[in-house]
């Protein structure tokens, strides 16, 4: 067996507003041979996810805030490079939520080993194959009831779970599907390679008319990663009997100021729309289910994505920043070696 | 037969804002015998409700705005008194949506016979047994879906809605039960007749701390009738998994400006919860089972109810002000005849 070191990033204090470098601590730990039972395993790709932003504070939210001075959780996928667990020989691919580390060694419990697609990268199980996309399905499915015909509108299309969210609406039998994002390369992207019907950017001028635009005939399904004035937009677009899933709103993670809510609740009221919130954890029975059709799509061709990727475990908190500024299009991951 | 003289409001402008006395005219119209199939209805009581005000303005809604010129339509009880129609003999008590009126001739189908209840007056078929207990019903059953032991919190208890809400809550298994209102008369009547366990003035200091102070738990079910800031302090009062009912939302519906929405609907997403707006002509389904209910309630002397009565069909607009501005304690009526 072999001695190894592995570097970690933890959290030093808790983010006011945007976080900084300051925030974080990066630590180095040594490992020795793994104890029966444990395995040793090497990164190859690291998560980076705006849902993290919430644990770093300690707020009441639905997972527990990260603690401070611990190593950042969250999903990563790797290979064993020693193993004291039979389950899991060495070269095994597997992920786990051991987070933000070039190299971990745990209870081979925590890890759970991957399937491998011929020509898919590991990474996919980060997002199209993994929370991500489990996110945009639950989303769309469990919570948003969406059905045949319907015209879907996605905030942050361009996003890990927007350019999922829009192309498994169009597979599920949506009718117009409609996103936003904020670049015109974003915008571009949304309709040439993940088959929207239309996009716009939602800096060029107010979310409410664009959409009003490009929705001629109201929308019937909202999936929000972004809350604020899109959502805002959206209660004023809304058809009779609408739904929206509000799976983000990135808009406000940052705020330091209370953020303004939208004008038109009164319309939740006057057109009987639902509205719920939902965060994947709660829904991990649907994995199965998910992972079939996932699985099924990405074999038939029909799964398009985008990584963004940054190198190196040291620049994980410029890849997390970058994120949360929409920096990325598709999955923002950290590549641990290049 | 007979001929007769009936008074009429009519909607003779769209108010901006609050309405006033120069939005309506009154009008006299003069009936003849009935025609085959006809009855004459002389109105007992007739409804002022907030749902009104969003029908006098053209906005996109989920029921047609009142069309200039025509009457006023909406809840009222009375007895037959001229009939061309053998299933409703003169002297029969029936319901009718014809509304703002004293007296209405018209076909036999429009009105509906009611059952008398002995000690009973017409009127509770205006509320607590008709739309507005239906109402109740429906938010805290179909769309909160109430469960034994929930802590509710409904907003604008002492009203119509709330009246009903907070007692129906009870009788089918509530834990604890909170409303707020806006005077000290109406905070004693809620935990003195209507069975709340808490009750608060909203008026008195911010709906936020007070409902923190009268929730140390947290809430399950929402039922809101005022939206505005008692949305606010419902989101954040909020259990995970919490479920909030919009019935209503009176903050909003005279407001020139647009409303602040709540700051904080990112809990929506961190807490799991659920929001549905409805209105009760979706629900019409849900009257036979509420109706047996209430009335078995009603016979074993299990539901309070409060009436504020104006007498005189020319002061209707005036009780529809009054009510807009929360004058009334239960339900605001209009009686016909003093």
């Amino acid at each position: 067996m072999s001695h190894s070191t592995s570097t970690q990033i933890r959290l030093a204090r808790r983010p006011v507003g945007w976080p900084v470098h300051e925030d974080f601590e990066t630590a180095t730990v040594e490992y020795g041979d793994p104890a029966p039972g444990e395995v040793r395993v090497r990164n190859e790709f690291v998560s980076v996810d705006p849902y993290m932003r919430g644990r770093m504070s300690d707020a009441r939210s639905y997972v527990a805030p990260y603690e401070l001075g611990a190593v950042i959780s969250g999903g990563a996928v790797g290979r064993v490079v020693a193993s004291a667990h039979e389950d899991l020989p060495v070269g095994t691919a597997v992920l786990h939520q051991h987070g933000w580390t070039d190299a971990i060694q745990a209870d081979a419990g925590t890890f759970r080993a991957l399937p491998e697609i011929p020509g898919v990268p590991l990474s996919v199980h980060l997002h199209m194959l993994g929370m991500t996309g489990l996110t945009a399905y639950v989303g769309l499915t469990t919570i948003a009831g969406l059905r045949e015909g319907d015209t879907v509108f996605i905030s942050g299309a361009a996003g890990a779970v927007g350019t999922a969210a829009g192309q498994i609406a169009k597979l599920l039998g949506a009718g117009r599907v409609i996103g936003s994002a904020g670049s015109p390369e974003k915008v571009a992207l949304l309709t040439e390679k993940y088959g929207y019907d239309a996009a716009f950017n939602y800096k060029d001028s107010p979310v409410r008319k664009q959409l009003a635009a490009a929705a001629p005939d109201g929308v019937d399904v909202f999936f929000d990663n972004v809350g604020g004035d899109h959502l805002e937009a959206a209660l004023a677009a809304m058809n009779d009997g609408g739904r929206l899933a509000l799976c983000g709103a990135i808009a406000a993670y940052n705020a330091t100021e209370r953020p303004v809510g939208p004008s038109n609740m009164a319309n939740m009221i006057t057109r009987a729309l639902t509205m719920q919130g939902f965060t994947v954890g709660a829904h991990w029975d649907k994995l199965p289910e998910f992972t079939d059709r996932m699985t099924t799509w990405f074999g038939e061709g029909k799964i398009a994505y985008d990584e963004t990727i940054v190198d190196g475990i040291d620049n994980t908190i410029d890849a997390f920043l970058a994120m949360m500024q929409g920096a990325n299009t598709g999955k923002m991951l950290v590549r641990v070696e290049s």
